[in-house]
């Protein structure tokens, strides 16, 4: 138990709730250089099961796995003028090798549009070889000045997708699939519901034509950016060159689309699910759906066989790891917990006796006495229940704590509660910053639907209030 | 038929045969920047069933997956002075981040033994904490001069396993065990056969004790390592300063193993299996193991219905793809031929009319015509017999060309008709970098098993010819 008291409660103090959680779950490790973080198998272990099941879905979808290098040459970086600027001042550099000067600077990649713009021009010649959708694992690097592990680090891990058409409407479909692709997985893999929605220009990917975005609201009310999907037009086929013969045998430029999620999920994971208890991790992603704790072994050996039967009745369906040192059963029980393994079932020598287990809940804590025989179809049941509730209560968060205002005393008051607020806006720049200045939020996006009618469509900004006909969702953010 | 053409044959000169295989199938592009590559779908493909089968074999020896930062900071490298004097020359550092000029140099790793030492000095306290055995996927860089897709890469892919012990017994024999996983990986998936050993002290890693090695030998007869094992003893924990509380309560060092596969596998398996026709895959990670070309589906639309039924039929036990476009019986088989796939299947009106498929090896060519009821046995014993077939031509050509001998005169003559070169052996440095400078061979290994019993055991360098009861392997190597 000693472990459990050192989380300090969310209500407390989030933020350092959140690093509590992530250091006493034994997810991470900070790195020698500052920014950088570890991987523990606890972690890592999440992220292999969001890419086995991203890499299902990307296949189902034709889309191939490929890998690009990690080195991007000065010259090719300069291309894309309005892209650059957007990275430049995070952009690790290398100009030296060994003792030796670099004739030229070679930068560390921060993104991956400007390395496949130069491959798919050395690859593209007609229409029948469109379209092309790639997509990479990979880790990439922005020297961010304040870092937080999970949310935002100097190397990250991603998927980025990347592909090319030959008609606009085509790309443009693509960019709004892959969003609702990001919003399903969210949904049914991690139990985090979003908001789907478009950037504003200010808040879009720079070099990007427009931006698709999922929202997840955090337990402390701040949004988080949970994937984002980028229709660039022919932003970068004209300053590369991608060119294709249409069907009338002209040359057109391709339009190009480019999308991704990232490690940062597993701080949504956290903040969306978590308790005073620790990161509670949906099933589905779970690296341990179940734990079997054996308690007081040593008392009655047979409860270790029993165990072990237990483990490969399970395995087959369930990924299941057994706990057979001689550790106390509440120590076992809070090591279980502070770990977010949705299941654990617990066996001890009166278990065998009445030929039960006990399976408790990680989520809800509720234990449920079930017989032997009835282990396998209650584990499934449980951990569907479990996913649906995390589900639903992050949704009910959600939907409560999503307000629409149509004035600007209200929207600041509103801000300060760490809402979503919802209100007319006319997404002009000088507007955004100056909001942005005076309460913290940043728009999240514009929601595809609009989420509640609007009484009124007189912009909120102050200095502003013109027609409108956009709803945009404001709110602090990670 | 065009494509096949360009490929050079390989008797005629084997590195042009390597670069056009290597291109013609499709399985890379070079990068921007000099000496790095891209992976396209059909090498990644195959790099992707590597990752999974070791992930597999990693999982049943308990074996956790990690990712530590792709950064090493300047100080942390200079505490194991043999092991950065290794790889000094090799080193692309950061020394910009955007405009400004950092105040320590961050080295982009080239293995990362001293990050995982700094992550074991946090964690290890007891001989309870141990063993540590962790996994990383990672890529890794070494700014080499002259470079060659898959096989010598400025940038690559690689797992690096890194473990704690408490004992010198425990690790060694760990490091033993993962070398005959490796051996028995190349065998059962790549179909690939080696020669184990160790390496002589001048050809070790940089800052082990010892290093084991799997050596296996291309169609030129050169050799290529391909998979290293390590025993770093207490080298790094000492400096490190990793140390646990043994069981009689003292302080001691933990004592270390690194080992890794990298993706130069890939360049193994061109150069093992490959004929005039490109890559032939090893069925076990071909990431298409069988091709269905539908043939003249234009005259009659049911061969298509077939097609797709046949796919599905195999679907749920083999790695399918379906050729449908309009393209010409030829086109079709030369572009599977071209691209290593292990079987095409050639469905044609006239086989629907038979209720039969002709099924095509890869390796050798041979057409079988199968009933329909009969496929998918067929094709599971095919897939079988091409790993087999693959395995015994390779072990042919390895024993046939791995020779005994006792005098400089025979080892450089078969050194120039690039054997693998067997013969007593003094393993001084100086002797072993002469040998090197007259004849081009290095040592490969000391093979655990003397290959064949030595006639003589006088060192086979002429300024020596010492006594020696050790027997080693020389080759030209890649």
């Amino acid at each position: 138990m000693k472990e459990l008291e050192k989380i300090t409660p969310l209500e407390l103090d989030f933020a350092r709730w959140y690093t509590d959680v992530v250091k006493q779950g034994n997810l991470i490790e900070y790195g020698p250089v500052k920014g950088t973080m570890i991987f523990k198998p606890n972690s890592f272990g999440i992220w292999e099961q969001i890419q086995k099941a991203l890499n299902g879905i990307f296949n189902s979808l034709k889309i191939q796995n490929v890998y690009l290098p990690l080195f991007i040459p000065d010259r090719l970086l300069a291309k894309e003028k309005e892209h650059i600027a957007g990275f430049n001042p995070e952009l690790a550099t290398i100009t030296k090798v060994g003792d030796k000067d670099l004739e030229q600077k070679i930068y560390v990649r921060p993104t991956s549009e400007v390395l496949f713009a130069d491959l798919f021009k050395k690859m593209i010649v007609s229409h029948k070889d469109l379209p092309i959708l790639y997509n990479q694992w990979a880790n990439v690097v922005r020297w961010e000045k304040t870092t937080n592990p999970f949310l935002r680090n100097r190397e990250f891990l991603w998927q980025e997708g990347h592909t090319c058409h030959k008609s606009a409407i085509e790309a443009r479909k693509l960019t709004r699939d892959m969003i609702n692709v990001y919003a399903k997985f969210l949904k049914n893999y991690l139990a985090i519901p979003t908001i789907i929605g478009k950037k504003t220009p200010y808040e879009k990917f720079a070099g990007a034509c427009s931006t698709y975005t999922v929202e997840a609201m955090m337990k402390d009310g701040k949004a988080l950016q949970a994937g984002t999907s980028h229709y660039l037009a022919q932003n970068f086929s004209k300053k590369f060159e991608i060119s294709f013969k249409n069907d009338k045998n002209e040359d057109e430029f391709v339009y190009q689309t480019s999308w991704g999620v990232s490690t940062r999920l597993l701080g949504a994971i956290i903040m969306t699910h978590g308790d005073n208890r620790g990161i509670i991790i949906p099933p589905k992603v779970a690296p341990v759906q179940v734990d079997i704790l054996e308690l007081f072994a040593n008392k009655q050996p047979r409860v270790h066989d029993f165990c072990q039967e237990l483990v490969k009745q399970l395995e087959r369906k369930f990924r299941v790891r057994l706990d057979s040192t001689d550790k106390s059963p509440g120590y076992k029980a809070s090591n279980s917990e502070i770990q977010g393994v949705p299941l654990r079932i617990e066996v001890g020598p009166k278990d065998l006796e009445n030929k039960t287990v006990t399976i408790v809940r990680r989520d809800t804590l509720e234990k449920t006495i079930v017989d032997i025989s009835e282990v396998k179809s209650k584990v499934r049941e449980l951990l569907a229940q479990i996913h649906n509730n995390l589900y639903e209560n992050a949704k009910k968060k959600l939907d409560e704590n999503t307000v629409l205002v149509d004035n600007y005393e209200e929207f600041k008051e509103k801000i300060k509660e760490n809402k979503f607020v919802l209100a007319p806006f006319c997404c002009a720049e000088e507007a955004e910053k100056q909001i942005k200045d005076e309460t913290g939020a940043t728009t999240r996006c514009i929601p595809r639907k609009n989420l509640k009618p609007g009484k009124s469509n007189k912009c909120i900004f102050e200095g502003c209030r013109s027609q409108t006909n956009k709803y945009v969702i404001f709110a602090k953010a990670y």
